[in-house]
């Protein structure tokens, strides 16, 4: 059994709800009878949330191995009534430090060490680590941060070299953003076609598009989104 | 006396008051003793404002020469107490109408007609046109559409090479949007980033930027505008 | 039986050899039994290349029913054995004029007539009459000038919507350019890697990337393509 | 006595002469009477040059602090007649393990650690660093890698931010590669332009653009890398 991978990651800006469209994906695929698991991707560079201030960062959430891991791996484990580890919750601290210490190790026999390919390369080499523990049939990533910042683009680039390698198990979520400024008081998709474009321009397309708002997405926005974002409008919208 | 160009475009949506902005700074110069004048450039092909249906798109503002321009032409009026003609109003139908009948009539001589610089360039001899006639000190132009957009790429491109010409006469002000989500109740700064980092690509880097929401800017988040969208703080972020 | 459309476009400068490339397919499909055609998009403005200077930009080439064309035409005729008419012949001038002329003529029912997507959609109509006129097995559609510039992104945008639509029925090639710099003798894959960033931008992932160089193209340079561009190496590069 | 800074990086591809571009100008400094010093960021994230395998990547040159630096480091050595220490070499592995051990000793006091601005953050202050133990009137820093890839975004966004702070003792210099393609035989531009958006796009614009080219470059040439660079003619583009 293959597992297939959902990766999720937001646009237009960052509180969009991410954690909550991860666990919603894998409640449901969970409710079907599918084995499931998640990983968070934390954009920052502390190693872990403990040398995080609780008072502005929130609450660390500690995983049964002891990582201090951030709230939303504690949203996965109730939504999910699952426990995870170390090993789903991955920081650009991680990433860098590991590869770091590999090649400060000789673990690269003596070759230069890039931040294209090795750093995207850890990261995948991470996440499958995950499937091969724990075997699910779809393994859900978060992607923290906002389209088109420079602290999520190399993991947006381990997705694009995913996604090349294993085309048809790889499917890309942006949940976004649609604002409605009170001074016109109409729902704008603006925002969200510049987010796509910036996922493009990182060579990624992506499959589904979570649109967030404070009303229903009409039909002609609908058709908007799909027709500017490259989106298929019948299966793929879901907002 | 030199003119000297203030061109304003908006960022992240449409909308967000660039025509108010507009008719502002005029009205602020013009109260100083200045002379004044204004350009609304519309990107719609329509190469007048008279074959689109009013039930849609608002009346048709006729200035006194009998052009059939838009609202925002209107609005300069009354807030300069000054009259406009078909010269201040220009839309990407009537450029390339212009650059086409030329092409037509041999007027480039033999050349192969470019999209850059000729679109560009004609843009810039109307705009220019415009000081001939007019002689203000200052000349606001505003662009419609949204940073990043295809269809004000070349009017951007036409501002970029007017700065490149005479530094120190171009500002380029950006109206930009911060929403505040309902869902997190704070106002959010990605969606100007991410206009600036489009404004960048295309060759501009905003002078001034003009932040629009619905409560006042904060400090940090100013210092956070000026920071991460090149602006310098003490002068030149007016919020 | 449906037509398929293959469009090419090139990558880093001009001069890449889009011209040939196009031919050769045609040649390889018809030498197959199929029935081809082919469409030059010239991005220039002129409206015919009448109006150019034959000094300057070579003899100009005039099809069957009198258009002033240019030699690409000249040379799918010669490679085809077919002849071309007026409607294989695309120029940004063409377009532009003929929605100006629509526009005025009230055909846009009173609608606010838009860069995008008016300009790609009478891009896609004038491909797709030539599909119905000629009925052909593919149509291979060249893209002028380079990408990443102005003057063809509205020519890209209708490709992305054209394969939006049609996913199975749009092919794209990229002809890029592997420069050999003298001063260190050496083949370099990063000028297409950044022709491949600016496809992705404006919506486009290329599905088969054909490769220009001096020298024939090594195993490890066609990896690096592959992994960078986000071309399959097993059945896509061709080189 | 306040050090001025020279930012040297390279458009198009590797080896384009970087490193001979950064001596050159350090040399003339020097001649003229002034202090001058350098530093090289190599963005690859080997902490240094020391597991790195000879055969492949060079002879290490190792300096008189005993610091395994690359042989650019020995170059300007050698140019100058100047001696340099671990702090003259900047490598991503350098940066991010600083940071990260940093986190890791609680010397952010429970701050969230971000790639921006932590990141540009320490290479502005290594480069700091470097002016505050040497004094030079001059600094020149050699940006590794090319204009547009991954591993030098975070670089470019130091300079972005050092240039904001202090807009006059900032300069960027681009050496960019103009190709002559054997099968047209003329001089492109084209790639230096792209390799300028992308810098654009990373909030640059270069103020002196160094041209490499197996010929000298001509006016007209001169003239479209001004005009589509943003480079003033008669004192800025050094070809």
């Amino acid at each position: 059994m293959k597992t297939r991978y959902i990766f999720v990651a937001g646009g237009v800006m960052s509180s969009v709800g991410k954690g909550v469209a991860v666990s919603s994906i894998a409640k449901i695929l969970k409710s079907k009878g599918f084995r499931v698991s998640a990983v968070k991707i934390a954009p920052y560079i502390n190693v872990d949330a403990g040398t995080m201030n609780p008072l502005e960062h929130g609450e660390v959430f500690v995983t049964r191995d002891g990582t201090e891991s951030d709230q939303d791996i504690g949203n996965y484990e109730r939504f999910l009534d699952q426990n995870f580890s170390s090993q789903n919750y991955i920081t650009t601290g991680r990433v860098y430090l590991a590869v770091i210490n590999r090649e400060r190790n000789l673990g690269y026999e003596g070759r230069c060490v890039e931040v294209v390919p090795d750093i995207p390369e850890e990261v995948i080499s991470r996440i499958q680590g995950v499937s091969r523990k724990e075997r699910p049939d779809f393994l859900i990533v978060e992607i923290g941060g906002t389209a088109g910042e420079y602290q999520n683009l190399l993991f947006l680039e381990a997705v694009r070299m995913m996604k090349l390698k294993h085309q048809k198990d790889v499917v890309f979520v942006l949940v976004s953003y649609l604002p409605i400024p009170a001074m016109v008081g109409e729902m704008k998709t603006k925002p969200t076609q510049s987010a796509v474009r910036s996922l493009n321009e990182a060579g990624i397309q992506p499959d589904i598009i979570i649109a967030r708002s404070e009303r229903l997405v009409d039909k002609p926005r609908k058709r908007k989104i799909s027709v500017s974002c490259g989106v298929q409008e019948e299966d793929a919208v879901k907002l």
